[in-house]
């Protein structure tokens, strides 16, 4: 069984991402050591899923400090260029804002230095919450059971041993997971690539399908449970996640199979009462009608590609955090777990 | 504007299938003479699409008796060949035993070429049909709109305008459609691949979109339709269609946007009371993970690929025949509508 790391924080020289873009064919690291390198990487996805954005935002600070300089100009429009490379994505935000406060909190001289410290300290907590939310999540299989599961959220999406694929992980190493169904997740495939690649390495039983057989399968009876990450949780339990987890949470609720949601708190937005608050990333048209250098679909035929969508807080049966389940009512439940805001 | 013509009868010769897995790329025609060209060309999807099978199974019929003799041991050997090359498709085996009926009634030395002219008169009846469908159709329109759809439902599908792409190109060109979402059907893309290109060929406005993204969509107030074909419908109104249709239509129904089936009425199978009669076609484990040489996800990775899926009659607003529109209740309905069967 093969641990995958996809990030290494090298202070004083830079950080080490695995680029997922090249997976599952080539295991390639690549160093960074400028800010640019850092955003490229984030907006081509090389490195992705919610909380490992939040790992990669802290180290792009300490990064930033080391290539531009640690005076509070340039590490707020540090902070800024970072934000904007995925809009949707709360983790990477929370994470960047509270480096920059960090930071600023410090002398210039020792900036640098604390900025490579709070990365670390931020990756180790990130891996005590995953196994936290592994440790809870277990609440919700009362039997032997099979769950379908959507994009990627394992040891690539967050560093630790993931977030509805560290559930899913220590469920099965428990006893608790017979078998798990993975889509593919157009258009970028981190389902096929990432999710079946992680679950080969960790030798649990798994089977791929396409996004369109999600519905036949859950109808079918194979499953008893969808559990998914999230990228932005609103206050009412709206969440924001991968393109196509609100059909999932559709069908599922038709056939009253429970769609979870596995996210840490910091993936929760004060600022959002609603989904509708939730702005959501638009990406090129060029990722629908091909993958990589093929093509499938005439050239500069144009797409309707957003990154995440919108699942109803009424189609979620819990939401699974390093605090505990959250159960509906989710308003107040929500507000229980956060805290006062 | 292109017309599309993806079957040609050549009576005493074969029949002349424009082979779909190539396109948009490449239009290359294969002439089959023979049986097993024939369901080989079915199987590998060359030809495809509910209503062109129909023909396909009838002019197969005239080309087994062309190739291999018109005694009925072996032409009734050749319907059960042929029938079994796609077990959901109703079309294709009502075409199929049609053609055998007729033939068995003619003299063994007048079957060949009674074969061939009710292949040719198959589709004639075929091409009206679409345009019947297109007529009733445009009945869904009480003001300028946007539609959904999925897979491939026109010219490519049936030989004529099409079914669900017939209606939404006679509105078009009556001024009643305004754009047109084509979903890129996964796994094997008919909506990237042919769709686009026949909403390009006729001069539709048309925008792509991954099939995860189609719930977000329905739920952004883009699209006030969705519109699909069928591969076979039961008498209480449940309908297998390309997989994915279901999950289109359970976001629909929660929008209270119509989902409407356009099929010919030999899509409806007396035998089928319900949709769990329906035999569902389990495809290749290859077709997902990948598409074409290109393979995304490790060799070998188990796969769950049904070719179809059933969506309950529940959640179909209406059914669009060749002889009016079908709407709820449908058991009645529909009866009414096939007369006795």
């Amino acid at each position: 069984m093969a641990e995958v790391i996809p990030v290494r924080i090298l202070p004083g020289k830079g950080i080490e991402v695995l680029d997922q873009t090249l997976l599952p064919g080539e295991e390639r690291y690549l160093l960074l050591d400028d800010l640019g390198g850092v955003c490229e990487a984030i907006r081509a996805l090389r490195v992705r899923g919610a909380p490992l954005l939040g790992l990669v935002g802290a180290a792009g600070m300490a990064v930033a400090a080391m290539s531009r300089g640690s005076d509070g100009a340039t590490l707020a429009a540090a902070a800024a260029e970072l934000i904007e490379t995925r809009p949707t994505a709360a983790d990477l935000g929370a994470a960047v804002r509270a480096a920059l406060g960090e930071a600023i909190a410090a002398t210039a001289t020792g900036r640098e230095e604390r900025l490579w410290r709070f990365a670390i300290a931020f990756g180790e907590r990130r891996r005590e919450e995953d196994r936290a939310m592994a440790a809870f999540g277990q609440e919700l299989f009362d039997q032997k059971t099979s769950v379908l599961t959507h994009c990627n959220t394992g040891a690539l999406a967050t560093g630790g041993i993931g977030t509805a694929l560290g559930i899913i992980r220590t469920g099965w190493e428990q006893g608790r997971i017979e078998h798990v169904y993975a889509t593919e997740t157009r258009p970028l495939l981190q389902g096929a690539r990432l999710t079946i690649w992680e679950l080969q390495q960790l030798g649990i039983p798994a089977t791929l399908l396409p996004d369109t057989a999600a519905a036949s399968l859950i109808a079918s009876g194979r499953v008893q449970a969808v559990i998914t990450g999230a990228d932005r949780i609103a206050l009412n339990g709206d969440t924001a996640n991968k393109v196509g987890t609100y059909s999932l949470a559709a069908v599922a609720a038709r056939h009253a199979i429970p769609l979870v949601i596995a996210a840490p708190t910091s993936t929760f937005d004060p600022a959002c009462n609603d989904g509708a608050a939730i702005p959501i990333e638009f990406r090129a048209d060029s990722e629908v009608g091909g993958f990589g250098d093929q093509r499938w679909t005439p050239a500069g035929t144009p797409a309707y590609n957003p990154a995440f969508d919108v699942t109803p807080a009424e189609l979620i049966a819990a939401i699974v955090t390093e605090r505990g389940l959250i159960r509906p009512p989710y308003w107040s439940a929500i507000r229980a777990t956060l805290g006062e805001l």
